[in-house]
């Protein structure tokens, strides 16, 4: 079969790769139909996160099962399924709490030795964990397969940091980054009942998606001029509930100081850079609280999905692009210039 | 009359400064039954938060209402009052939501210009929104009266760190420092239901009295020593809720490493030093969440106040040296050395 994988950075294939086999009774094979790239790809894309050569990539996608193990019991051949961004067993203490990224089993795909969501088949372990089945009808429907990708990863993740800021109706939330999930997160933290969002972000296709999923404002500006903005449209007060959807030391920091006095950040950006931006003693005199992190999304596909399958929840505009299996290089390079937002892999 | 002046590091004095009288019609003046020494006053004594010569000090301190403004309608003169770490309204957006440490006329006792607690008297600015009423017949309970000292500070800000590390009911729970906090942490976190409680110290008379108030464990190493200790009592998972009442970075950094994935830090350790101490991508990838900060312990009053009354909840071992007014250079210096654990300043 055809997959993508990656020899260095800014060097990704699309190559014939051996078709995947159960090799455990808990796998299954997923004949994938969509997948798509991830803003955390580029850090393996652009040298920042290390691979070995010819490592598969992808977390995201959804497919056809094609083949179970036989200790898979909640899954069967033919089912439509998505898988979330990581794998896990479903039965450790963890999963049971919820917590499935801290999984005793669990694994990320594309880790060495294991397939990549940008491929034609994966082999998932632990199927009945992971796994979670689809209307079958929405194969035919390809707005809703779209959004249903976003189950994946994005509107999970975007949902988490929703949850870690404390969004709660009428509540004022403020989105930092216009990235995908900060995108999702704007559209969770409708969801949550948020009255007020506002989204920063300065490129405005990405902006006036932002307005499409809930923004009430948008803020161009960054750093001290963000937070000023942010005070200016609070009373002063700026937001009970912030989510930070960037990573970096400034969007933290921005993070930081729009928080109201009493109020949480739900942070979702993957930490990179030497410092946190974290101001503790600022945090420690406002007692602004800090929550999050890499998103449980198997956890949250069960309260989701439905909000999805009916149209009331439709993350499917962030996908800007679309590209076949062939493709997917030119969809690295279009996301690392930032002239897409989110790249859709079409089987 | 007399009180306390901080006139350089290490320089103490009681001293006559002229008695408090009303200056506006929401003041009220109390006279001073019982004050006590923060561990955080220490900073002050020495310089390392700066003060000008002749401030006074002193943020813990109850008292008998002597005389009130004439907006004053919750207090009458001879009233038993206790008052909390800070003043504040009692009505702006934030006295409402509990979070009294962000009052927006909020104040520090003993900052330039007011009262401190360690003195005869004290001007309370916003009496109303300020103080608290206690049963007169305490006033005749030395046990009572000291127990009820520490709704001032301690047992609200150890209250607040349960909170924050989100202590429930058969909880697993760390309590990182053995001074006065981390001991309120350990009764407050038994209060709240804590099963298993595990305080971190060395020093042998502080955890005989973490013991008494409901530790299950003690653990005395220090740092990754700890962190492999604790880890070893709790399955290798760590514990749920971490409470870090030190503020530096190694117990912070120690806060992390022994807090459970899906796990919650409570901190209450005003932050000092140059780094935070929190691995942030340790938190992320562990989803471990940061509550805390200065305790609103105006708002715990209420709440707590039955059980010290009814002697369900007893901080009172804390005070474990006691001196007149003229004697709390001494008791700097005690706690300053170590040899004291917190200091009662009777008047």
């Amino acid at each position: 079969m055809r997959a993508t994988t990656i020899h260095a950075p800014y060097d990704m294939r699309v190559e014939d790769v051996p078709e995947p086999v159960i090799q455990l009774p808990t796998d299954a094979v997923v004949r994938v139909l969509r997948a798509c790239i991830c803003g955390s790809d580029l850090w393996a894309y652009r040298g920042e996160a290390a691979r070995q050569a010819g490592q598969r990539i992808g977390h995201e996608f959804l497919g056809i099962v094609e083949e179970t193990g036989g200790e898979v019991s909640g899954v069967r051949r033919g089912d439509l399924v998505v898988a979330p961004f990581m794998w896990s067993d479903g039965v450790c203490d963890y999963c049971r709490e919820g917590l499935t990224t801290s999984c005793e089993h669990g694994g990320f795909w594309g880790s060495a030795g294991y397939d990549g969501g940008q491929g034609e088949a994966v082999r998932v372990p632990f199927a009945d964990g992971t796994l979670v089945t689809l209307p079958s009808a929405a194969a035919s429907d390809e707005r809703l397969l779209t959004a249903l990708l976003s189950l994946s990863d994005v509107l999970g993740t975007g949902h988490h940091a929703a949850l870690g800021a404390g969004v709660r109706p009428g509540a004022t939330t403020v989105v930092v980054g216009d990235g995908a999930v900060g995108l999702c997160a704007v559209l969770a933290a409708r969801r949550l009942g948020a009255e007020r969002i506002i989204a920063l972000g300065r490129h405005q296709a990405r902006t006036d998606i932002a307005r499409r999923f809930g923004a009430t404002d948008v803020v161009a500006e960054r750093g001290e001029e963000a937070v000023a903005a942010v005070r200016e449209l609070t009373g002063g007060q700026g937001a009970h509930a912030v989510v930070e959807a960037v990573g970096t030391e400034q969007s933290m920091r921005t993070a930081v100081h729009v928080t109201r006095d009493g109020g949480a950040i739900g942070f979702v950006g993957v930490p990179h850079g030497s410092g946190t931006g974290l101001d503790l003693s600022a945090m420690f005199d406002r007692n602004i609280a800090l929550r999050g992190g890499v998103a449980p999304v198997r956890a949250y596909i069960p309260e989701l999905l439905p909000d999805v399958l009916d149209g009331t929840l439709d993350p499917s505009p962030v996908f800007d692009m679309t590209v076949d299996l062939e493709g997917v290089p030119d969809g690295y390079k279009a996301m690392d210039e930032r002239t897409a937002l989110k790249v859709l892999v079409t089987n």
